[in-house]
């Protein structure tokens, strides 16, 4: 997707402070960080929305929470605790349509979620 | 898990107003409501956290998301939004320790995510 910003920090075109790669799921720091820890988690691979995953990519959904969970582990928050977020068009705020999954931590985390 | 208030749920022990169900994935409604659609999605399957996720246990992350959006189209909230939330732990506020998926919409949802 030629004007994706993430597919364009995914391609090495636009800078991002990357914290964690497998070829398949790349993790960077949010820019507007909302926790200590605040990341997103996006499939290498240009997908919308949550409502455009077809029944092919439900293992690739799984991936970037097995990420999620090794990057909890490796930054010392996973016993702490740590809330995933995927936001899908308009009323959940989504400003990038290529999915993503914020993962933040650190903090207590307050109810409801937005 | 013998004391587990979603397994019960899961089992039909405990009642909730459930609106999905495919023997794999299970949704019924939140309690505690804290949107206009406020769901939450399972897997029948007793997993505590994101943390004991297992590699084998990807799929079955990807299909709550399935799940979830089928339920979004369902009701109608696909294409305004929902956001999804999982939370881990203490400090995301994680009060039932078998993974669940939140699923919110029906109106806008508001930044950060808690």
């Amino acid at each position: 997707m030629n004007d994706c910003i993430f597919c364009k920090i995914a391609a090495g075109e636009i800078p991002a402070d990357i914290v964690y790669d497998d070829g398949e799921v790349l993790a960077f720091r949010d820019i507007n960080p909302e926790a200590p820890v605040h990341l997103l988690l996006i499939p290498r691979r240009h997908i919308a929305t949550l409502n455009d995953l077809s029944e092919a990519d439900a293992a690739l959904v799984g991936r970037l929470y097995l990420a999620g969970q090794q990057i909890a582990m490796e930054l010392g928050v996973a016993e702490s605790g740590y809330r995933t977020v995927i936001n899908c068009n308009r009323d959940a705020g989504q400003l990038v349509f290529h999915i993503h999954m914020h993962l933040l931590a650190g903090r207590e985390l307050g109810w409801p979620p937005g």
